[in-house]
């Protein structure tokens, strides 16, 4: 299971203060938290009203590199930026980063696969076409499958293709889950990339969201996620991973999910 | 998801007292707690060591019947008991109960099935053979697949055999999950039973029993598991299942949920 912290993002009214004000030492701080929490990459996302996201997007790379090793995800609704993310992480040997995300709509197409062609990140793949994103699983499936040959096309491998089969909220829809579910089950079942999602948007407008949220994980992780992308620092949901990991047989002899608990992070 | 209480059972110590000694108040105070947490179905077992099961399960159906009229769950190692508590189940007009449990045992399946064809009860399908827990999903899908085809044959619907794909601890073997959960989709694509398990042993061994098991719980939510045997008075296993009731459209408008919540039943 990749654990994609999210925390780093410009939408976050503390992080765009941050950036706007360049507090290197908050940004390391929340870098270094997510690490500690478990993250093995980091979304980056540098966009502040007002700002210049090429700039603001290149300082935060360099500033989470200067604490971590750890592989980042440049998350950005700007091609530009995208590029000049992916050439800040690997400036000096840096590790190639996710991209977050390329989707079905042309624009997108067009500005986000040059990129995979020519640096081989592996990207999150989101089911959305320029309609929108489809009601029904067999529509988020064929977004899916037209990505996988278009990532494809470009030379990268299937298994860097990171496919987010999209989730609403359960309290406008009740089929919101299940309609994200049956895309999980058809696109593990059916193509050879893997599989992520945010999945908190499950639970928008209803009480005890984390509930929702870590209940949806697990179930998610039954149906064989790869991945997600994810506050880290929730102490619930992290614990609820280590079970499903242990569960899947991802946590040989249970030895992550005993040393949690001997942590006291379980509780 | 039907939720089956498991707390009326005679192997627990309490309960064991309260047969010997016929304290009725006691079994009456638990079946209704039971009821109240949100059972659908109440299993009933009265073996005692040194007892006579045959009149102590008799005289425990005869109790719970006097405080609720939920379905019970005739649960015994004893076929002359399972017939005598099925008898106490319907006897002035009370519901027809499960059994549990018939599995792919020839001696069981020889004492259990003539009771199916006469009484068209509901039946709890155990996944093991006289060779014991298959190993594979494959073998413990085949028993599954045997005992659809017998139960068949003696008039019951597909829809009154649930199957129980077993579980063992993932403490001893880290593929214990895995396999569960691969019998649990088998049986759910390729036959019209319905699916239940006695879940909580996965995490036999290990710290924070309860996180595993509610874990394990939403994951095979999200694999369609139908129902499960329970201990329904666990307000955070209760909580879980509730969430993914309404994360798997099970739930118009997130009704029981919202409920539960405004009842502090989701904390």
């Amino acid at each position: 299971m990749l654990l994609v912290g999210e925390s780093i993002n410009g939408t976050r009214k503390q992080v765009a203060d941050a950036i706007t004000g360049r507090d290197a030492e908050f940004i390391k701080a929340l870098a270094q938290e997510q690490v500690d929490a478990g993250a093995h990459v980091l979304d980056v996302n540098g966009g502040v009203a007002g700002g210049n996201e090429v700039e603001d997007l290149t300082w935060l790379i360099a500033t989470v590199r200067s604490v971590t090793d750890s592989q980042l995800m440049v998350d950005s609704a700007s091609p530009v930026a995208l590029q000049a993310g992916v050439e800040a992480c690997i400036k000096d040997g840096g590790k190639v980063p996710f991209i977050n995300s390329i989707s079905g709509e042309q624009s997108r197409i067009d500005a986000v696969l040059p990129l995979l062609e020519k640096y081989k990140c592996p990207v999150v793949g989101l089911c959305l076409s320029d309609e929108g994103i489809p009601p029904t699983a067999a529509d988020r499936f064929a977004v899916a499958q037209k990505l996988h040959g278009l990532t494809s096309s470009v030379g990268l491998p299937s298994e860097d293709l990171w496919i987010d089969p999209l989730v609403l909220t359960v309290s406008a829809d009740m089929n919101a889950g299940v309609v994200t579910m049956q895309t999980l089950k058809m696109v593990k079942e059916q193509l050879p990339v893997r599989t992520t999602g945010g999945l908190s948007n499950v639970s928008f407008g209803l009480p005890n969201r984390p509930l929702l949220n870590r209940t949806f994980v697990a179930m998610c992780m039954g149906l064989g996620i790869d991945g997600a992308v994810l506050d880290v620092r929730n102490k619930q949901m992290m614990a609820t991973i280590k079970a499903a990991a242990a569960l899947r047989a991802e946590d040989p002899y249970c030895g992550n999910y005993l040393k949690a608990h001997r942590a006291g992070l379980l509780e």
